[in-house]
């Protein structure tokens, strides 16, 4: 399979999802209210609008290096791909919902980000083990030194730990757990995932 | 006409269909019972979206093959990929209509189904279409050997016929039709489509 | 501007259009008579979901060679090229209005069938407009024989006058309207545009 | 990361979110009146449509000559890119809300251009971002002389000045601060931004 299909696909997947996001913050219009008090009304919407985009953005920069640095794109790199869209698409209905549910806290709101942190879980254990998959003899264009995957396996990885911590929190305080999910990308935005495949310029053109 | 042009198209419905089958997931919202029950009552419609989206991310990874053996992509091939694309954007809609139906059981439970499996039955009657209009003399960028050609046949043919049955089931047991319509994703994913283009890795960079 | 970013916008363009359209055929869901009535109470909306998607299908087929015989991508081409797409994104809104009001008959349907097809004279109109322009000294790869650009000329214009004729017709008769609408899919499957672009295969790889 | 993949994923973005527009336009079906009265009402939503069309269009075709500049397209550039992101994903959104409200008048219209012009605002603040960024040492392909670098500021930030007008305006007349937003774009058609990279036709087969 060629680089660029999966790449494509994955960017307009990418594109899609986080298009969808906003959609969710669309207001019941009128008749409902002062327009003012339905969009102050809707403040967890905008919330995890701002999460759910870095998350699916961050995830769209770090997709590049992981894919970048294997040297044949097969059919089971398009499986495992497949699998990580799976719970992408998933995040704009799990974000509308926890939009829907949060400020009326209890039981629902509990609900609400178990399911949504549960997709993110998913998100990252795939993406986790696109890169696992990744590192088996062979499949690198270049070779790791064993400190430097232990390196990278901790930055790919870090996301899905503390996504799990996120589901067991969300059992006890959504908001905590919120933030757990909206630390990821932060985490990425400052942390550089190394480069591993050709020389810097070289697709550049 | 530019293989990538038709590749970026298809890769474009492709990614847009699989992201609008999750819109089918979003619970009502307040008002309608406790989440908790309201999402256990979706669970069609969660089957279902797992069915539909294995069968397009299939048809995706099947298409590169496909394609990529194809010597010259011309007005013919473009209008036969039209005529795939006409079933896979009417999956989306589909799989909505089983969620809602096919847990009330009955007429509709079996016309939902229906319908569903008719739409995939004119994805795999179209896509073994390409396949075979792909065969004809002079298309393919390497002529198979005879034993090969029935071979890649029926390994392309396969979903067609098991769609057919599923249609034919699902006047009797919509969750037997599902059940067929499910496996046939399943397949692809162990069997392995020949590839007989290019060398591998030729598009790779 | 790269001719490439030119295309993929388009092409995400049609895509993300040929798959809203489907979103139209979505049946209210249980609670509204018998799901076998409530599909084939919404049979215009099938014939106008064909008719739409044949057209922007064949749009997206005729977008290439006009595209691919233009020397220079330049701004002027990239804003001509937005005007056909204001049409384009209007067609899946124009043809769920069609579908909902052509069966109830009287005024309005006709204002249905007139929007309808007054987006589709838009569209074949902007797209005379990019061909017109790109026949203006020095904008194509290889200029055409007087003859050529006539026949040329002729072949991209047919769908206007036949969507202007459709916009006089449908204050008379919306299901005549809708036929002449059909035909120009129709009409572009069996008529060859001119590719005066490049070698053949010349981007094919 | 590749320039393609950046430009492929931002051209989904701006193709998803122009299509979505069209989606404003889509009247409440029978039983809501007579269809030429509810057109007729929908005047707002025509206008504010084509406003945010030729707006994220004109992004577009900008966007192009900024990316293309650019040597090394890395990690920081592809943050700033998703935060304009955010804020393209806002429109069809936002336009739908003073579509719905505009002609209402009174607090409700002034809140809904607010937001409107606030989400311009912000996409042309991170359009001038990137343009600043870029303009840092080494990052352009070719160096810009100093006079040649106020000129493309200037073209790059009139916008973010007419936007921060624009939100100013609202407060006290939203048609007027409507007036702003929509001759952004028509300036745009008619100034040429610098192309400094690559001698024209570099990347054009």
């Amino acid at each position: 399979m060629s680089r660029n299909r999966l790449e494509v696909f994955s960017d307009a997947v990418f594109a899609v999802a986080i298009t969808l996001l906003a959609m969710n913050l669309a207001v019941a219009g009128p008749g409902h209210g002062p327009l003012l008090h339905q969009v102050a009304d809707h403040w967890p919407s905008f919330v995890v609008y701002l999460i759910s985009f870095l998350t699916i953005g961050l995830i769209w920069v770090n997709h590049h290096p992981l894919i970048e640095n294997v040297a044949v794109v097969d059919r089971t790199l398009a499986l495992l791909n497949l699998v990580l869209m799976v719970f992408v698409v998933l995040i704009p209905g799990e974000t509308a919902t926890v939009g829907k549910y949060l400020a009326l806290g209890g039981q629902d709101a509990r609900v609400a980000v178990l399911m949504y942190t549960a997709a993110f879980m998913g998100m990252g254990l795939s993406f986790a083990g696109i890169f696992e998959w990744s590192m088996s003899s062979g499949r690198l264009r270049q070779r790791l030194p064993k400190r430097a995957r232990w390196k990278a396996r901790l930055q790919f990885g870090v996301a899905s730990v503390l996504y799990l911590a996120a589901v067991a929190v969300a059992f006890v305080s959504p908001p905590v757990a919120l933030a757990i999910i909206a630390a990821v990308p932060v985490y990425y935005i400052f942390e550089r995932l190394p480069v591993i495949g050709p020389p810097a310029g070289d697709r550049q053109q």
